[in-house]
């Protein structure tokens, strides 16, 4: 596994909707906090904990191809040792595809002797196109 | 604004569902990180940003009437300031209501100086029933 010191969440959460546009497996789970509570829920889909579970959906996910995805909306808060990221998903549409929902995210990075990591990723549906914000982000604490 | 000292995330969140349960906004609200960036997605709705306008989210909500929900299977990863907590949202069904879905709901908790307070509830819906799992939860750092 790639072991990469992350400085920031930000650079964190640049290298996840990287890897993803990449598949790029190993990419993506070297980003993630080594212990087993770590939790990602799909859009849609059920709660998944710990890193095998996590690992399988993703390699299920790549092997219909990249996912390519702009986090935009950014809402932040975050300390010395956690940022919480609200984020709205923006993925490419095929012309198949509904218009009329979009994708929130939560991504909550932790501070670890290995650099930023990711412990949990809560992504789901929403109806209706994205909501047109300013870029706003609040430093807390 | 009745202004309480949380000792706990638990704590907090115990007082969030409770609140929940006999509609009570003030106590709600209340419970809620005192800065503008605060985040609350309903199931299957649209991003909320900043006190007004989720006070009066939950306002409509009320007016249908108290909402009972139970939360369940945790997962936590928690350090000094911070404390996020993945769970399922048992709610209190009627016989109209559909059984093959569930709701899975991420809350964030911030300490304060007022105490550990709400930053951030997104919660969704995840088809099938709720899974089965023995309750675990980690300390981190």
């Amino acid at each position: 596994m790639r072991v990469t010191l992350l400085s920031s969440a930000e650079e964190t959460e640049a290298a996840f909707y990287d890897a993803l546009s990449r598949a790029d497996i190993e990419a993506l789970m070297g980003l993630w906090a080594e212990e087993e509570e770590i939790v990602c829920i799909h859009p849609g889909a059920q709660r998944l904990v710990g890193h095998a579970t996590i690992r399988a959906s993703f390699e299920a996910i790549f092997e219909r191809g990249a996912v390519n995805i702009q986090p935009v909306l950014l809402h932040a808060s975050r300390n010395m040792m956690t940022e919480i990221h609200s984020i709205v998903e923006q993925v490419e549409r095929t012309s198949e595809m509904i218009q009329d929902i979009h994708i929130l995210c939560t991504n909550v990075f932790l501070k670890t002797p290995l650099g930023w990591r990711i412990s949990l990723h809560h992504a789901s549906i929403a109806p209706g196109r994205a909501p047109h914000e300013t870029f706003r982000a609040s430093m807390l604490h």
